[in-house]
């Protein structure tokens, strides 16, 4: 089985990434949109996030890389296979971030992918089936909803027509933006994909609590968001006595309350969040007459999923009941469970042993785009610790040693599942 | 005792108001700032309320009244007595109102009074003391704080100096604004008063869901104001754990119960409110770090006050303790129960018992004129069903035959209370 040409190393298990190479790179790509508190405040389809499409390019260019961008803007950068009719084996992330976000978030899983290619190029190995890095388009959702749309058009989640109408609160569209930085690419449709890997960080706290390098994902949680209102009865606090309130907020709590024994009754994979609250008229001495909030349900599976919607819509049904206050509560979202491909997860999990890496087996409680391409390709992903498991902030932060780390489980997965690729289509 | 000259009326306790008299000042003071809901918005020290305050003087002088302005912009209606050195007994209130506020809250009190001496002049009863009607600037506080302003300079709750120099959110103050409106009147100092009453609707559900008319007010219940934030850790929704969260929100859950369970350990007069609330970030799927929270304790008498104090303090300190969230509490406001003069109570029931209306002891929950009054005269208040209990809201309404049935016994207790005056200046 020939898998690849090689004059520099002696097996492809020997092969390691420059981890000095993938750092610097971060830190280069880290300064376009670079802000005060040493974060980054690049969001989608600005003239910052052309600069960084613009210098990743340069850099696939810089190996040979042919590049394609399709027409939501999604960047392709293909290292030819020995077999380049084969689908491709790719790896990726994206490079747009919250206004008030990291270095590390989406950004580590697009130079991951280039610096696996940087190190055949070095190594001049040619694998089986070709190889690619992709650049998904606004996958934040900071600027444009929904989120994870370049992702979501590329697996048919959504529309390419629904995504380029989307705007902004300035009112440019979604095309208007990619027209106008210049990426609004070609109108081919989306293509095979052999395998999709993605390095990212955790953005949570799990894989440092137990001091652990690699997190295998094996899938991510189903979602189910809400929006719910309680219909209670404004009043003043001092001339109400207590038996005769109907309190909106009180009502409000009992909920907070259930969302979490909900998660709490689901464990270890249950996740239940009341996030955003908003209380009418929100005065001082005023008993509140309304309370909005939103609930945020997560499980691995579909079953727990749906136990969990049964009991939160239960606690509506009877927070009220005493005091004769409505609940409305309405989905908003529905995201199913995502298990990501048995075959490939187990590469990631051999990489990281191969590698004497400390490993242990996570679920991704975000979405991702791999989420989204796991509806079109085996996909799988590969977390590593981030610091305090804090993301989505200025002070986002990781280790070179960690990220390196990953960095090489990837090269190995991918790797692995290039030779995949050869038996498949051979 | 000669306590008036009558050519007109056999006794005094045969004397009634002219209840759609009241009603119809009521309504014609309405339309000046009236709203197309059917409220009345007129703030404190604006044209319209200088228009308000024209439209009472008007009134006052047409029955021979003499007017004095203070420096705060309090106005005195004057009725000579018989022995105008004796100190008068008052009425009073405060035609103000908030933003989106009613035609009785304030204004009741007010016409109540007008109609009182109307009522006498018709009669041609002269009383032995002087009595006067009292309209307290700025007792709402929706442009200038601190509330009740006018009454509490009058009452030496703080200096008139303080009350000048406070300003609205254009940067208007209350010396300017008394003085663009002709209201700045002279700087005499707050005269003697002999004693004090004012009738209010109640802006509760009390009386109403008793079907009574008269509420006869004991004292108001002492408030105590606090500041609460709940220091929490923002992360991630979807990829944090439920038992690696430090939710602030779920803390502020518990103090939202705690606060409800304080107030009705402290039955019937204990209430707890939490009527405003705050989250940081508010956002559906990021973990609330940070809630702030107000909390509004009030009860009828300073030990319950200390021991809900104590209580909330208690639950602050231990409700973030499992998780490691802190909780500050700091009391912004605190004011004393105050209890109204027992004899003039006594005179409030006997007028109610007398003309023969449905009456119950009730407690004030909000703050009124009159408890600041209570500081510098023997006071007491009159209360009158209102629609619901709804109040501050421009649907707050109240019934004419409720309305006229609280003057009447205004009307008694001001003379009660004008013959008592005669037996102190004896």
């Amino acid at each position: 089985m020939q898998v690849h040409e090689s004059t520099t190393v002696a097996t492809l298990a020997d092969l390691r990434v420059d981890g000095a190479r993938l750092w610097d790179s971060l830190m280069q790509l880290a300064q376009i949109g670079a802000t005060d508190k040493g974060g980054v405040c690049r969001l989608a389809l600005t003239e910052l996030d052309r600069e960084a499409r613009d210098l990743f390019i340069a850099w696939a260019k810089e190996i040979d890389c042919s590049v394609r961008i399709d027409a939501i803007g999604n960047i392709f950068a293909r290292r030819a296979g020995l077999r380049d009719d084969l689908p491709p084996v790719m790896t990726g992330s994206h490079i747009d971030t919250q206004p008030t976000g990291g270095k590390f978030d989406g950004n580590y899983g697009v130079l991951a992918g280039l610096e696996v290619l940087r190190t055949l190029a070095d190594a001049n190995v040619r694998t089986l089936a070709p190889l690619e890095v992709a650049v998904w388009t606004n996958e934040e959702g900071s600027r444009f909803v929904p989120v994870m749309m370049g992702s979501g058009v590329f697996a048919g989640a959504f529309t390419l027509e629904h995504a380029l109408e989307q705007r902004d609160r300035e009112g440019v569209s979604v095309g208007d933006a990619l027209a106008s930085i210049g990426y609004a690419g070609d109108s081919g449709k989306p293509h095979a994909v052999g395998a999709y890997l993605e390095a990212h960080i955790e953005q949570g706290p799990v894989l440092e609590a137990h001091d652990t390098t690699i997190g295998v994902v094996q899938g991510a949680l189903g979602q189910r968001w809400y929006d719910v209102t309680v219909h209670g009865m404004e009043a003043h606090a001092g001339p109400t006595p207590m038996e005769l309130r109907r309190d909106a907020l009180l009502v409000a709590a009992d909920l907070i309350h259930a969302v979490n024994r909900i998660a709490l009754d689901h464990a270890p994979h249950g996740r239940g969040t009341v996030g955003w609250l908003d209380v009418h008229p929100n005065s001082r001495n005023v008993i509140p007459g309304r309370v909005t909030l939103t609930v945020d349900l997560r499980a691995a599976d579909d079953a727990s999923l749906t136990e969990m919607d049964a009991a939160l819509r239960a606690a509506c049904a009877t927070a009220g009941e005493k005091t004769g206050i409505q609940v409305d509560v309405e989905q908003v979202v529905y995201f199913p469970p995502q298990p990501f491909a048995a075959d490939l997860v187990a590469a990631v999990q051999q990489g990281a042993d191969m590698l004497g890496f400390s490993s242990m087996g996570v679920i991704s409680g975000a979405g991702h785009d791999a989420v989204y391409l796991a509806r079109v390709a085996p996909a799988a992903m590969i977390f590593v610790p981030c610091k305090d498991g804090i993301s989505h902030n200025e002070i986002e932060d990781a280790r070179a040693d960690h990220l390196e780390a990953g960095c090489n489980v990837l090269l190995q997965a991918m790797l692995n599942a290039a030779q995949t690729a050869e038996g498949t289509a051979a």
